[in-house]
C-alpha cells in the first residue's frame, strides 16, 4: 500500500541480500523509521518487542529470521535453536509456528552449503505468497462491500468497523481485515471505516489510523466503547476483523475485545466478518477455548505513550501508582457470532464444515 | 467514605455558611484537591467542566448551584436565569432536571427574604436524601453479594465488575454501583473489584481505581476490551453499573460501553446489576431510543492526560495529527440484558412493571 504516494511492504530484502529491513511499528504514527534485521537476535528482538506485529507479519519475519540464521551458521544445531527461540516470541499467533514448521523441515533437508540461499529464497516466497493471498482476501470482501453499497442505493460512503489493526502493516501487503477495504476503495466504492483505538496498545489509533491516512482512506477514531452504540444508532453496515488464529471449530482468537464488537454486531443484525488467509487456521487444536492467551503485563494498561505538546514521545502514568492490571491480549469469539471469512478461496460460511471442505483437514505443513 | 482513614462526603457547606466546598474529580487521582464554589457561575463551571460529574452528584451540585445564587440575588428573575444556566450544563443526566424542578417550584413559592436559607436548607436535604438512598442500595445489593459468597462456599471474594465511576465519588457518599461493594466489605464479605479503565475519560482507571483503593477495598484494572474475556473464563461473578438515566420502559442509559459488557453479560450467564436511586428514573421518556446521547468532541479520544516520569500531568496525542473522531458519551442497554435494580427500596426485576409498582409512576416532583 501507499506512504506519501509511495508503493511499501512491510518487510524487504535489503540491498546487502543479507539484511531484511522491516517498518518499525512502534515509532507509529510519530515517526516513520524503518528497522534493519542483521541477524537471529534481531530477528527475535523485532518480534518479541513488537517492531512488528501482525500474524502474518510475525509469520513472514520468522521466516526471514531463519534466512538470518542460516546467515550466520547453517548448521542443523543453529537451525534448532533459531526456531526454538522464534517460537517462543509470541505464543499466541499460530503463522509464527506454521511458517517454522514449514520452512525448517525444507532447510534442514538440504545440504549445509544450499541452507543460507534455499532459507532466504523460502522467505522471500512466503512474503509473496502472502501478498497474494491477502490480495484474494481483498476481492472476495470487496464484493461483500459493493453489494452494500448496492444496498444502500449509493446513497452514502458504506461504513465499515474495524477492531486493531489487521491492516497492510499486520501482513506482508494489503492487510486481512483491510484488504477489502483497500480493494473497494481502489475500485472507486465509497468506504469510510470506523477504527477502535483498541486498548491497550492503541494499535487502532496509532497503525489503523495511520495507514488509511496514507493510503487515503476516510476514517473515524473512535473509543473501544463506542462501537456497540455506533451499531445501534444503524451507522455501521458492516464489521470486518482480522485473526490470530482460528481453530478447528470455526472460532476466531483475535485482539482482546473482538468479542464484544461481535456480540453488538449480533445484537443489531450487523454482518460480522473476518479476514482469514488459511496459514491462520489451527487445524491441531479443536477448539477457541484451547487457545492460550498471552498475558501482557500490568504496565500497558497503566501506562500509555504519545507526543506531548512540544512533539515529543512522551509516557503516562493513568492511573493511581501501585494499581494492579489484569492485561489478557486476545479473547475468542465463537462461531456462531461470526458471518463469514474472507479467504483466498473466496467468502465462506464460518462454520467447521465450510472450513474443512474449503482447505482441508490434512493440508500439508 | 474514607480517604486515609478519614470519613468524607464529595460535597459539603463550607464553615461560612455560604460557599460550597466539592471534591475536584478532575485533579484525582493525581492530587486530591477541594474546590470552592462560591457563587452560580462556579457551580455552572463545576458541572459542565466535570470537577464534579456522576448523575446523583451533578443533581447536589445543581441545588447547592440555586443556593448560591439565591445568595447572589433572590429575584425571581434571577431564580429563573439559574435553573436555565444549570440545566443546560449536561444534557443526559437526568437528576440535574430533576433537582432543579424539584427545588426551584418550592423556592419560587417563598418569599423573596426566605429563599436564601430555604435555598441552602433545601440542598443540604437533598445531599443527606441522596445519602439515605444509596445506603439503602448498598443493602438490596450486598444481600445478592453476599449470597454470591454464599454459593462460592466463601472459597474466593466475589468477583464484581463495574465500568465508569459510579462510587461515592458521583454521589454525595456511597455511591450507586459501588454502594453494595462497601456495604459487602464493610461487613467483612472478601469483595474483589475488576475495574473497567472507561475510555476516553477513563474515570475508571482514575476514580473508580481510587477511591476503592482509599477505601480499602481489593481491586484490579483492566482496559474496557477485556471484561468479556474475563466473563467467559468465569473469573466474573456479576456485574454492577451505574446510570444517568433510566426511562419507563427499563432501559438503562449510562456511560458509553455498557451495553457491550451487558452483551457479554447476558451471553456468559453472568447476572447483571444496575444501581439505581429513584431520582435517576425518567418517567418522561417512553423509551431508552429517545435519550439524547450527548457528542463530547474528538480531543478526549485523541489526547489523554497523565503523571510524566517527573510526577508533572502532561496531556498527550495518542492518534496522527488531525485524526477525525466521533466521541458518543453514553449508550442504551435494553432492560432484557439486565438482571435487576438495586434501588432504595430494595432489589426489584428490571422490568418496566416493576419501577411503576414500585415509584408509582406519578410522583410528584
Amino acid at each position: 500500500m501507499k506512504i506519501d504516494g509511495h508503493p511499501y511492504r512491510t518487510i524487504w530484502l535489503d540491498g546487502d541480500a543479507a539484511s531484511v529491513n522491516v517498518i518499525d511499528q512502534t515509532q507509529l504514527p510519530h515517526r516513520f523509521a524503518i528497522r534493519r534485521l542483521r541477524g537471529l537476535d534481531d530477528a527475535v528482538e523485532a518480534i518479541g518487542g513488537m517492531t512488528v506485529r501482525g500474524a502474518p507479519l510475525i509469520g513472514a519475519t520468522a521466516a526471514y529470521g531463519l534466512a538470518l540464521a542460516m546467515h550466520e551458521n547453517p548448521s542443523s544445531a543453529h537451525l534448532d535453536h533459531a526456531c526454538a527461540r522464534l517460537a517462543a516470541t509470541r505464543p499466541t499467533a499460530i503463522n509464527l509456528r506454521w511458517a517454522l514448521t514449514r520452512l525448517s523441515a525444507r532447510i534442514a533437508a538440504a545440504p549445509e552449503q544450499d541452507r543460507r540461499a534455499l532459507a532466504y529464497l523460502l522467505a522471500a516466497d512466503l512474503c509473496d505468497e502472502d501478498v497474494a493471498i491477502n490480495r484474494a482476501i481483498g476481492q472476495a470482501g470487496a464484493a461483500v462491500i459493493a453489494e452494500a453499497w448496492q444496498r444502500l442505493g449509493r446513497a452514502r460512503p458504506v461504513q465499515v468497523l474495524t477492531h486493531c489493526n489487521a491492516g497492510w502493516l499486520a501482513t506482508v501487503d494489503w492487510g486481512t481485515a483491510l484488504a477489502p477495504v483497500y480493494r473497494a476503495h481502489d475500485d472507486g466504492i465509497p468506504v469510510h471505516v470506523f477504527v477502535d483505538e483498541t486498548r491497550p496498545r492503541n494499535q487502532g489509533a496509532s497503525l489503523t489510523a495511520w495507514e488509511l491516512g496514507s493510503h487515503g482512506v476516510p476514517y473515524t477514531l473512535i473509543v473501544d466503547n463506542a462501537g456497540g452504540h455506533l451499531m445501534q444508532q444503524g451507522e455501521v453496515d458492516l464489521c470486518i476483523v482480522g485473526t490470530d488464529r482460528v481453530t478447528a471449530d470455526a472460532a476466531v482468537c483475535n485482539k482482546i475485545g473482538t468479542y464484544l464488537k461481535a456480540l453488538a454486531a449480533r445484537d443489531t443484525g450487523v454482518p460480522f466478518y473476518v479476514g482469514l488467509p488459511s496459514p491462520t487456521i489451527d487445524w491441531a487444536t479443536p477448539t477457541g477455548d484451547r487457545v492460550p492467551i498471552e498475558d501482557r503485563g500490568a504496565r500497558e494498561v497503566t501506562h500509555l505513550a504519545g507526543w506531548d505538546e512540544q512533539g515529543r514521545i512522551t509516557e503516562i502514568r493513568i492511573a493511581p501508582e501501585g494499581t494492579a492490571a489484569r492485561n489478557p491480549g486476545f479473547d475468542v469469539t465463537p462461531a456462531r457470532l461470526i458471518t463469514g471469512f474472507f479467504t483466498e478461496r473466496g467468502h465462506i460460511p464460518a462454520t467447521p464444515e465450510a472450513l474443512a471442505a474449503t482447505f482441508g483437514k490434512h493440508r500439508a505443513p
